[in-house]
């Protein structure tokens, strides 16, 4: 009987079925075997007891050095959580040439989706004249409209291109606006190439009507939407903040949001929950969601998706296709804090 | 000196700085010569006045037969109100090759981007999460998404497929999954032609995750969206009305949203300002609009810019290609009613 | 019995086979009653025998002020040929509210792809290279591609933007170049809705590297491809001369390529067939084509199956919408010549 | 006086000055240092003297394991011809980090503007009736198009779905059909989330009314286009022969092509030039093209583009995000023949 390969699976703080539906974890159990934790993360003990056998590695275990060593079969390690930890040591999976794979991508349209639906509100006023409504003070008709606008031929700016970029230029492009981006770990020609018009990130604040925050925390771009920076925007330009809320000084953001001239969206805080008495918990100009953008059932079981499809790639020896690949340069200078729970 | 045709301005409940942004006015006068009532309806002794030598007539006066008859220079009637009224002798104007001429067309990408935002947000419940996070009753990520869905590959259904549904088709377009429609002023090979799945009022409302209503209103569709017909509708649809109120039977609307599995998004209402205590106002899945999709400043400036260019084309002897044209058949079928002021 | 109303059917040069699927003529003929001329015009006789009855006439029969006048009945003349002629007394149609229908647009498709893949192989020299290769003269590889270039961001323009023009700008729009079109019957701001670039003649010549030429023949515009006009081109420019041979002055195109710095593919000519010794059947540069880009099988049933669609709109008193309308104001204007067989 | 990295540059069988615009050339230069072999294969001897200092290697220099040994501080290798062939020891270069980039990517827009030419060509016969129409044969209008298709709502398929894939697929989105592909090294998924249907190569050649040859060579697809497989395609269909000529059994091809039930455009031969007097060469249901899909100027600058745009990101500890990676798992299964000549 011939024995199937060997996946690890401690997948904390997700869980196996939160990211596999049925059809696909049957898939996946069709190509190899499992050993699961369920409950937290997987004990040390568990861990090296299975190590030794196993192909594939779905989670977030700690794998410094020395327990990579044992893991002399392992073909992949492949994240669910959405952000590399440094609790690996990646640059060993490098030149071991072990797979080092992350979920990352599923977020993208989900995101973008709701990118999209905030800055239309804050465009036209949605959310903040359906509380006006709710309270029996609503205006009809043009009088409500001073500060709305048409995002159809809106200049608009990405700050950062990415996953969620990359998912989001579909949906504006019916909009016919131009698009600048600011991302400086991308060639100029390279966003040229897709239709974008490069910039700084000065330039992106201050010639957008839109400017959607779309990039994920390094050493070098936190904080840098601060009061300085925001107050380059444009009179009732809005700003979608909606990868990382790290990237901006929250101090900053709400001196400039409180003064009224821009609108924003905000998705992600600096600590969620967020403070209970916080200012932008009353300012009309702002739309509040609670880390909601990507958290969706079927953006999870993509995740489950693309585990299956890739391993059965690296078990008929092809290349995985569906996940995102760590980057040896930039794997290490990625700064997202960890989910706590999912 | 040769004298300039002459334009009767008769715009009210519009008014020509409305219209017209300076570039345009000063466009048209360079065309024509203009007589302009500036409050109000123009009155009969200044319509009679002007009539016998007006080329065009730009507004919603009454124009019964006799008056027709006098004025027998009249190449068109423009109307910048947004519906044709029964106050004219369109059959008169048709025999006489005068083009009756509206500008309805000019609302359509607004509210298309009014209803693909509202389709997103309930789609997400963008609004409603706004309203408990700013109460400090928010829940944070995948536990706040329980109803939440993705628009990409989510079926789609309108209710009438005219300017607006044209608008929003190429919105639609990058979220990928199949539009049905009900339009039965329409072939259905020629929906099919667009890239669209014809089907009755009960397919699109039982088959559809989103339903945008889009019709105008006409004799054989008031009230057609009934507690029986909206009760097709699949647990946690959603529905956005944006054209005309009395395409709803709001009683049966009420009932249904009431019982909280659909969701609805709505613009227009049976009387404007709405009933100031109506139970709609309190419903935690709905979104309320104060009849503000359409009434956007640019939106207004984009009837003079069109105003201009047909009057050009017609002063050139050329069709008309920007406005719409009345329709023998259906402009007294049409039972919207007017715009008391704009 | 009830009796349907009656259909007048007379379709040379095309016939009713050609122009209606089975499944279309099934369709028509529960809606009316038909009279069906098979071969040539139908005689004055028998016109006027049924006149009197029909509310539709499908095809290009005499229609002066004295026959219409008989025809009490008529509710539309449907022309299956694809250009009106002066033949009919449209002021009186017009005045009558009978529909002057035509089936010009459903060439489009087909008239687009053919111009699509003209430009693509003049761009790189399919057939030239295809007849060395068949000559055993090919050269293999980069020295063969001197004058090839991408379509990919190339600016392109339009002479006429119409039927075709409507239909072309999609299949361009993935090759993301600037569209300029010339068309002095549409109003600029209308061609800049459309994302084109409105010019003269002379800047869309002069400035692109691929010129569509899709305009119909009006009396302004004979002729007005010349020596002089085409010698604005760019040196390896191409022309795709697809619509009507009357806009340009064939000895000035034969000119003009026979100094071999612009590429020419040319579907139709003054007189077809053309004339046998005519040096532009030698030109390595040129692509012919015997006026083949519209008449093909699946074109001719569309025209049945739009026929058919606003006849059933029309009998249900709805306005009809596949078909194209004639236009009071160019009607008279059109100056191109009646296909003398389909 | 700080020295910059040192680049060596063995381009052959393309040349520098081939590859590399005036304006990419500066901005190489002003960011490496380098040593350029300008005729054939760089020399051994110069290879070793200088690979201990080089930081990047481009071209197709042989780098077996001792040699890499010695280039201790090389950080990238990059193909500049197409093809990954074995005179490489890539398993070194994965273990060290040593990215190994090719330059394949450049082709993807030109051959696939160059595969959809050909497939509207075939589809209406633009080289076939040019070269009746040469010889005065040429027939008008309708009897001229008996096999003549529109490509609008025309099933597609893609045999293989690599670059050239990627860059036709929009290409082909505005003409609405339905997009089969087998690709055996893409999960099934993947491709449904592409837009694409997958299928097995029976399947893709037995729906489709074009079929675009995209693969590379492995050694699994050598030959699978043979009389056998060609034999399941439709009445009519086309085949587009325009990535590898290995992939088709000639002599099957041949023979079912003189069958004539299929067309097909041919660009690339087994051997290069083909065979003088091949029966090929004179039938009417082909075109042929002596390997020109991809040789264009602008695309041989893509390459100097793309170089200097990923030698920058890696410069700045970047990851290179233009240029394609070789895979470890496929790198020593591709069969593709080097170029001979640029």
């Amino acid at each position: 009987m011939s024995k199937k390969p060997l996946a690890l699976v401690d997948p904390a703080p997700r869980t196996l079925d939160l990211i596999f539906s049925q059809e696909d974890l049957v898939r996946l159990e069709s190509m190899v075997d499992t050993v699961v934790w369920k409950e937290g993360r997987m004990p040390d003990e568990e861990v090296e007891k299975h190590l030794g056998e196993a192909t594939f590695l779905i989670g977030q275990t700690d794998l410094p050095r020395g327990r990579l060593e044992r893991a002399s079969r392992l073909k992949a390690v492949i994240n669910v959580e959405g952000n590399f930890q440094p609790n690996v040591d990646y640059e060993h999976c490098f030149q071991r040439g072990i797979h080092v794979l992350g979920t990352g991508v599923v977020f993208g349209q989900a995101v973008a989706e709701m990118a999209l639906g905030m800055a239309l509100d804050l465009a036209r006023g949605i959310s903040e004249h359906d509380r006006l409504f709710r309270n029996g003070l609503e205006t009809y008709g043009r009088p409500s409209n001073v500060g709305s606008f048409l995002l159809a031929g809106a200049e608009v700016g990405l700050i950062g291109f990415g996953n969620i970029g990359r998912a989001l230029l579909p949906l504006l492009a019916p909009f016919g606006g131009r698009v600048r981006v600011y991302d400086p770990w991308l060639p100029e020609r390279y966003l040229e190439s897709c239709g974008l018009i490069p910039g700084s990130l000065e330039e992106v604040l201050g010639s957008s009507r839109v400017v959607f925050v779309l990039a994920g925390v390094t050493e070098e771009n936190q904080g840098m939407l601060s009061a300085k920076s925001l107050g380059l925007m444009q009179d009732g330009a809005c700003l979608v903040l909606i990868s990382r809320a790290a990237l901006a000084d929250f101090d900053g953001l709400t001196e400039v949001l409180g003064k009224g001239s821009i609108r924003a969206a905000i998705d992600v805080f600096p600590e969620e929950p967020f403070t209970a008495d916080h200012p932008l918990r009353r300012l009309d100009n702002v739309i509040l969601s609670a880390h909601r953008a990507g958290s969706l059932m079927p953006v999870y079981k993509l995740m489950g998706e693309m585990v299956a499809d890739d391993i059965g790639q690296m078990l008929r020896g092809l290349p995985p296709v569906r996940l995102q690949r760590a980057e040896r340069e930039t794997v290490s200078r990625m700064r997202s804090k960890p989910v706590e729970k999912s």
